[in-house]
């Protein structure tokens, strides 16, 4: 795909500070880029890298663009900017409509004439696939699973019964949705299962990594809304709801019946326990560990960054005597006569 | 599924407070339920739920059917009792007895007549598929595995050669069991690998979670006893042995050679390390990190919760200087004559 | 495999105390071998069960070679020595050549004839398959995808489009290797997904472990170098590169665009952020955070070990409050005249 810069400018609403008949077909780096590449500039770690590009277009803020060696297209939002020229120039290659002839295709099951399912796709009875939708190759959809128009299970996506997913969904190989959550009763030393009876319903825009797992509800429905991003390697236990746009790194793990409010951002490895509610906008750094609600707007944390191990082990073992440290700081406030506490400090209980 | 109250009293050992022909055909939530639907209540956080309950009928203990509005069916145990009862009518549909015909089944291969083999699932040499058994769709079984009675991998489930799966036993999707342990000896700057030789041996009762990952043994065998029961996206490394009746939820790790005691409920997304002893009736709550054996039972835990961001990283500081801390303090001491010690404290090595 | 012990000798360098024409045909541990098995002693742990051991020859080295009551073979290096002699005992059932009947092979694919491509394997467009290549069964190979010789896919592994396996790479079941990295930029409330043009380039030599998942770059590839070694349930994210022979423990993840030096050893469920830098020869503990690149080789760490709950609680009180304990220290220091700082110390900002 081959595009003038004058072209990109109009669609996605640029200033564009070079000539509008120069072409690009491809994207680079700002330290790869060369020929028809076009860049983009949307981090200030990499600003330095600008000066010597040899991109032919580079998508920038304005306050970067007066430093730009090369066509510069203006944008409030470069890397959203570049996002889209990319779509553009690497267009998705959705394969041609149609079932393999080799998948599986249960009883009562609705194909759309648009849809494709690939090879060895396995779809189970009273499923249906929308319009335009993708079941990719070895993809396994039990009953009663609705995959709507232009969703995407790109290889290997295993659908437990009456799963939901929303139109223009995008989910990747090895996620695994709706199965069983990790209910159980514990009795007389054993556990009894508790069936697990609700379903998974993920909404429209939603993207889902790779290898990450949903499970289905306990007995109402695990929810995901419209425009959730998660990442590979992710647990999200039964009847879990996450608001619509929150973006959820890799290697998370949510306990079941927690609710997360919409447009929040989670970092890679936090791990959330159950029955907690977080509210909106609310951003968590990566390996926190959040074991109560959440209630305001803000960022939150709890991982402590590395030392060399001999320090940290050193660390380490003053945090464990810190009970002696309170003891010993409440005797020396006592022989000053700056607290007139008793012998224990009031941190004890 | 529709049953009298009279029935599951009897059946499940209740006391029934109401009518014993009023009938019962589904579960949900107390908040949810209407018509014929059975709730329960389990946990005290939802008893203000009880009072404004539509349910048919919920299963509660003693002390909480003085404020149910609608018929009781006391338990002592009511998620048990519940658990059970959702079984009765919410039965589980094993498919039919029979094998696809696009399985592909190698030689010397026992199946049970009454057991089933679904689409496109791959049996090596030697297998054995025991009486009831349900190998789901796309499962994949390497040479000499022994799935037995009544056992039911859900799809797409991957088992190693020589895998041996108990009676009951229920694996969920892209779980992989007897894969490689993670063997390798340094060598001249590079890595040697250790061939791992041992196997798998899952017992009877237990449930495994999706994706998550067992490996075999390095020698000897990999060991899940009786009724253990995993969550998702968990990794037991080689020659791990995990003791009957313990439950370990979502995104734990557990290092090879480790030795886990029966009864144990282990939280999300602890890490166990290599050659530990953790005794019977641990309980590990959520982020421990695991660095040593245990030896009493008890309750564990090195998860520190979350803070404001703002907050917690003055909170990093104060931590990364506890050093100085203890000095500053050990100074006051000799000040004041508390403390003979030297200039530095005690504490330093 | 049965063979001498003086033909070990002799192929591994060692020195033999004991007969030569003594055969061994198996491995076993120190405690369970008997008849004509071998066994090792590499870690001090083990030496007690040196003594009483009936294995018909012992892998040790110098040191602990005078306490063994049977047949020695002296090494410098008993674990890699055993690694090898337990290569030849147990040699990898390498399968036949040829395509099983069932794979789905797309158009312009070579598989050298000397491969195997197993059962139910789907294999896309203008894929290469090198000599003594594997492709276990269920694999699923998107187009352009290029299997280097002797590499081997166990099974159920998904390679996406234009991924490269290096010679003799052995990559386990549901691992998930080139797709999407999570990109997406904030636009109005949402995110715009951006495109992930970039590759993933797997060098020689290389492990992955079960359910492992490695992104593709944003727009260049993500790399591992020879002999890199990845445990199971890893994530990679895009344009991470990963230096020569590092080995990485189960559960660890790595943010997008981190460069990780060659011969580190990180441990299990580290996580690490994006855009970072880690030297050569650095060894990571299990359980760290890395939030900051690391310019020294050593070893590194931030993990807590875990306390009985009720004393972890009152640790983590303490640590909470630690902002008052510097106020209060201060305020003694300044009362015994030890330091003239203002109010509040300096720790505060």
């Amino acid at each position: 795909m081959t595009i003038s810069l004058g072209e990109l400018a109009v669609r996605f609403g640029c200033e564009l500070r070079g000539d509008p008949a120069a072409l690009v077909d491809s994207v680079a780096t700002l330290g790869q880029a060369h020929g028809r590449a076009i860049s983009f500039l949307a981090d200030s770690r990499h600003r330095r890298q600008l000066g010597e590009t040899h991109a032919a277009a580079v998508v920038l803020d304005r306050e970067s663009a007066a430093g730009c060696p090369v066509a510069a297209l203006v944008s409030e939002n470069p890397r959203a900017t570049y996002a889209r020229i990319a779509s553009v120039l690497y267009p998705q290659q959705r394969p041609p409509a149609g079932v393999h002839p080799t998948a599986v295709i249960g009883p009562q099951v609705h194909i759309d004439p648009s849809a494709h399912v690939g090879a060895l796709a396995v779809i189970g009875p009273r499923t249906t696939v929308g319009p335009r939708a993708v079941i990719g190759a070895h993809c396994v959809l039990d009953q009663d699973v609705c995959v709507e128009e232009a969703a995407w299970l790109v290889a290997r996506v295993t659908l437990g019964r009456g799963v939901t997913i929303g139109a223009r969904s995008l989910v990747h190989p090895g996620a695994v949705i709706g199965s069983d959550g990790f209910g159980f009763a514990p009795d007389a030393g054993a556990w009894v299962k508790v069936p697990q009876i609700g379903g998974v319903r993920i909404g429209s825009d939603v993207e889902i990594g790779a290898n990450t797992t949903i499970d289905r509800g306990a007995i109402e429905d695990t929810i995901l809304e419209d425009g959730v991003k998660l990442d590979n390697l992710i647990q999200i236990g039964h009847n879990v709801r996450i608001g619509a746009h929150t973006a959820i790194a890799g290697c998370t793990g949510i306990s079941g019946s927690t609710v997360i409010g919409r447009r929040c951002m989670i970092g890679g490895a936090v791990s959330i326990g159950g029955w907690l509610s977080i509210c909106d906008d609310v951003v968590i750094t990566g390996t926190t560990m959040v074991s109560r609600s959440i209630t305001s707007p803000g960022v939150y944390s709890s991982g402590i960054p590395l030392e060399e191990a001999r320090s940290w082990r050193k660390l380490v073992a003053h945090f464990k005597r810190l009970s002696s440290l309170y003891d010993r700081l409440a005797a020396v406030e006592r022989a000053v006569g700056r607290r007139a506490g008793p012998a224990r400090g009031a941190h004890d209980d």
